[in-house]
Formats: C-alpha cells, structure tokens, sequence
C-alpha cells in the first residue's frame, strides 16, 4: 500500500495524478465487499472540508449505517509512555490470530498541528499494519476535539461496513480526548503503568472512573512484581469509586505487550464483558444515547461552527466590547444571535 | 424582610398585592445608591422568564457595569458536610467587622427541584442574614447549569454596583457547578473535611486543581489533631497537582467556624493572593477572559434553546431515526439546522 493512500493530498490536490471520484454506488459496494482502497478514500471525503466531498460522504455513511454496529468497539487509554502502541501491535495480532479483523482508529485532536497522528503512524505497529485483517487510520486532523472525534466516530461505522469486527480506537491519554472515545466505544481500556505515580496517571482526571477494563503494562522481567504491585493498589484505588451503570465492575489486570503475557486474558475479559452488557441491555442502551448524544453535539458544533463563520468580523467587535466592559455577555449574546438569524441558510 | 421580598411571587403573579414595576432609571439609580429592595428586584428580573422582565434586567445590567467590577470575587465549594454555611456565617461576619460589605451568592443547579437553594437559606445563616452589610441570595433556579450560572454572574455585578466589595459566591460541591462558579470568580476557596476520604471530596473530580486555597473546616476540640493531619496530607497532595496559570502556589489553612480559630488568616490569604495577582496583571487577564467565555457561553446557550424551542418536535423525529439508526448524527443535524435557519429571528 503506497505510503499516500487515502490521504488529502492525492484525493484534493491531485498534484501527483488526479484520481477520478467513484460514485456513491461504486464507493458503497466496494466497501461493503471490504475493499480497502475505497474505505479509505470514503474516510479521506469524510475528513474533508470540500462540500461536494462532505455531501458525498454523508451519502455513502447513509448506504452504509445499516451494516455497521456489529463490531465490538474497544477504547484504549493512558498517558503518553505507558506502551499503547506496542500494546495494540501485540494485542491486534492476538486478535487476528483468533480469526477476528480489526480497525484501529486514533483521535488525537493535537494532530490538528502536526497534520497527522504520530501515534496512528504505521511504522510503531509494524507488525500489525502488514496484515491484510488489520486496517490503520491515523487520526483526522480537525481544528477542534469536537471535530476530530465525529470523524472518527464516522470512520467507525464506514469500518464496520467494510466488515471489520473489532474496532480499536485509541486516544492519546491527555486532555479531553478520552471522553471523547468514551462516547462512542463499547468498552473502555485504561492502560497503566506501574511506578508512574498512579494518581497521574488517571484517577486525578477521573479517567479511572470511565475504564471499564484495567490492565498493568509492561508486566515483564524484572518489572513484574512492581506491575503485580501496582495492580493490587490499582485494585483497592477502583474500590473507592462510584459504581459503573454497566453494573459491572472493574476488573484489572497485567500483560506484556513484549512477552504476550495478559494478552489473552484481557481480550477474554473484553468478551465476558460485552456479553454480559449484551444480556442485560445495556449494550443497547448505551449506544442508542451514544447516538442521542453525537446528535446533539453535531447541532451544537453545526450551529457554532456556522454563527463564527457567517459572523467572524461582528463577533470579535462584540467580543472586544464585552471584554472593555461596555457591554454584558447576555446582552452581546443576544445582539450576534440576531444577527446570526438573518444570515443565509446552510447547505 | 418579608420572606418574600424580590422573589418572583411578588413580582411576576402579584398574588397578594401587585407591585407596580420600576422604570428603568428609578432601578439603577436605586442600586447605585445601595438599595437592597430595588437591588432584589432587579435580580429577580435577572430570574425571570418573562421577555418584558429580561429586556429590561438587561437594560438595567447595561447601565450598572460600568459601575462593576471592583469586588474580591471569592468562590467556594467543597462536598455537602463541610460547612460551607458555617464557614460562611463566620467569615462574613468577620469581613462585616472589618468593615466590608458582602453578598452571598449560589449556584445550584438542583435548585430547578426543589424551587429554591437549601444552601442559600437564610435560616442557615442566621446573624449574617440580620445585618445589614450582608446581602444573601439563594440560587435562581433554572434548567440549566448554564442558565443558572449566568443568571448568578449577571447577579454580582448589580450586587457591586450596589456596593458590595466581596462577593461570596457558594457551590453545592457536588456535580459540574464548581467549573460554573471557578470562571466567575478571582480566587476559589476549597473547603475540605478531615477524615472524609481526601480523595472524594476533591482530587478525584479535579476540584483540588481549580483551588487557589484550601482550608480544613472543624479545626476545633478534639477534631483539631485530625484536621492538623490532613493539613499537611493536603499540602503533599497539592504538590503533584500542575502549577497554576496564576503564578502562585496553592496555600492551604485550618479553621474552626465554631471558635473563628483560623478565620482571619484565611481572609489575609485571600487579601495577598489578589494584591499579588493585581500586580502581575493575572486578574485583569483572567476577568477579560472570563468575560469571553461569557459570551461564548451565551451564545452557545441562546443558539441551543432557540434552536430547540423552535424544533422541539422535529428534533424528537429525527432523534428517533438516528436511535434506530435510520439516518447518521451528522446527516441529521444537518437537517435540522437547515430547517432552524428558517424559522423566525429571536427578540
């Protein structure tokens, strides 16, 4: 697969050679035949900001959205050195030696300013990224959090179109990011590691709180007996927080990403747990307000998105009143809204 | 005071008798000049939903800014059990006596239930509430946090244009409102309990890191060893939170509400860390940005509930099909905004 596959530059700018657009159907049927060039081109229009391709990609979602929803979706987390790339390497091929195909997503929102993920990168899950069962996307570049993980959550569905059956999404475990992936997986990984200074690493963030699966890296050599110890605190920590609406708890665990030690477990903790939530209904539930939610945020992100763009020059005059204290938040609110009323009609 | 003074049941039903409502000039002229009726009635006109009310608590908050802005804005929170009432009774009555004018101010957002603040209750702050340097008013109630915070804001400038040169604005602790509260105040007090768990009452919810100071209540009797220890646990755990935009390290107190032990050092904290972040220029840069943030917020929240007053049973259909998975989050909202853009402009 050549290095520029899907990407912007030879789908927009077309400076190499022009590729000509398939149409709806051909995108469609290609992808639900598991075609990987044409999933990657539908993720390419969907990360676009050309109206013809955004109205291209709502299309081919929309053909799509009945075959997507039968993969299992797993959020992975944890702060920047805990190993989640050499964890997904080794646990993606874990995977597909069990006969499964999985995508692997990253949402990455600071990719906005390096235009592109260094974490999605194909070159640190080498493995992994040869394998005709595994699909890796670099995180979409977008110039907000909001944007970056609708895409994804996007991508996800397209994937599971294409047949993939276990979908990764990643986060890089600072900010914001995680709630993000939160909101649109079925089961959620935190990853830690041992000696980092435990409440850093997720409990002072409350990203403890959201792991639905915890799991000890680097669990190897010499450094094994800090993991099991790391592990025991961990699991007294999750005994202080509140109980998960799953109604599951939170198991915790180690593993080497090196010595494949754990791996094994956690994916079977992984199924124990999505039957469980399948048999109660909770699967359920939790994705149809998943849904609910990522309507409510495309409005909002739609309508704002939309008011600074028609309003750009009036906001920021407004803006500068309010700050010199000339005029109140509510009351310059107002004034832009009406403003904002009368301007013309979005796509 | 009547119980009922500036409350919407004597302004807006008239039910016992009506009151004929001030114009525009009578109010600000009034609230210059310290009158705590007019002041009250102005608030409550802040808290109403009638459009004639809100034109005009805008007209009246319009005319008063100027006069704001030159209180110390104290925040303060912590889990319920703390003592914020007592804390606050005893500190008030210590600012009083240093001859400052206070008001007291809530956010609560649980107050839409219950029609008025528990924690706002006069009763519970007993000489404050009798003494004319002190102004209390219970949260307003409201269907949003937002809407509730705003209302709160808007709320300390009238109190200043009054008069008030600290304003205390109070927390329930619990849920999203101290977020609310940290971007309308300049220093945000966190008062924490001895041997309550450390861990969930702050750090856990990432309050510890909003705290400019922390104080451990009920320093008094036999509590007094305890609340010495949990001092100094607080002082270790303030040192891996992330150091503040401000500059300044995040100091941390005893006191006892009971015995007013410890009181007095907390309002000189207080005095030096704004003297500090005068000098710097750090409260001049935090009061401008978080007027910008009012405004975003405003504007965002006016969108939403135009938006949703105007589509309420549009939005339910489509939300109906993207639960069911007939149409994608995206492709819907689209819709929805399009059809938004149409209907009618806003006061």
């Amino acid at each position: 697969m050549p290095a520029t596959e899907g990407s912007d530059e030879s789908l927009v700018r077309g400076s190499v050679k022009k590729k000509i657009l398939p149409d709806l159907e051909t995108f469609v049927q290609g992808i639900l035949a598991g075609d990987i060039v044409l999933l990657s081109r539908a993720i390419t229009l969907i990360e676009s900001t050309l109206p013809s391709h955004q109205e291209l990609a709502e299309a081919i979602l929309e053909k799509c959205l009945p075959h997507s929803g039968k993969s299992v979706r797993v959020g992975i987390t944890g702060i920047p050195g805990v190993g989640k790339s050499s964890f997904i390497e080794t646990f993606g091929n874990h995977l597909i030696d069990k006969g499964r195909k999985i995508a692997v997503l990253t949402i990455d929102p600071s990719s906005q300013l390096s235009k592109g993920s260094i974490l999605g990168d194909k070159t640190r899950m080498e493995t992994l990224s040869r394998k005709k069962e595994a699909f890796i996307r670099p995180s979409p570049s977008g110039d907000s959090l909001g944007g970056v993980a609708r895409k994804t959550r996007e991508t996800i569905f397209l994937c599971e179109a294409a047949g993939f059956d276990t979908i990764l999404v990643e986060t890089v475990g600072v900010g914001q990011s995680e709630t993000a992936v939160y909101s649109m997986v079925d089961i959620f990984l935190l990853l830690l590691i041992a000696g980092a200074g435990d409440e850093l690493q997720g409990i002072k963030r409350g990203i403890m709180e959201m792991a639905d699966l915890i799991a000890i890296t680097k669990a190897d050599g010499e450094n094994t007996m800090r993991a099991n110890r790391a592990k025991s605190e961990t699991i007294s920590a999750v005994h202080f927080l509140p109980s998960h609406e799953s109604g599951m708890k939170t198991e915790v665990r180690t593993c080497s990403a090196h010595t494949g030690e754990g791996i094994s477990e956690i994916w079977s903790e992984i199924q124990t747990f999505i039957s469980a939530i399948k048999e109660t209904g909770y699967l359920d539930k939790k994705r149809k307000e998943q849904a609910k939610h990522w309507l409510h945020e495309s409005v909002q992100a739609m309508l704002l998105d939309d008011f600074h763009s028609k309003l750009g020059e009036e906001f920021e005059k407004e803006e500068d009143r309010v700050v010199q204290g000339l005029s109140g938040s509510y009351q310059a609110a107002r004034k832009l809204v009406q403003s904002y009323k009368k301007t013309d009609t979005i796509r």
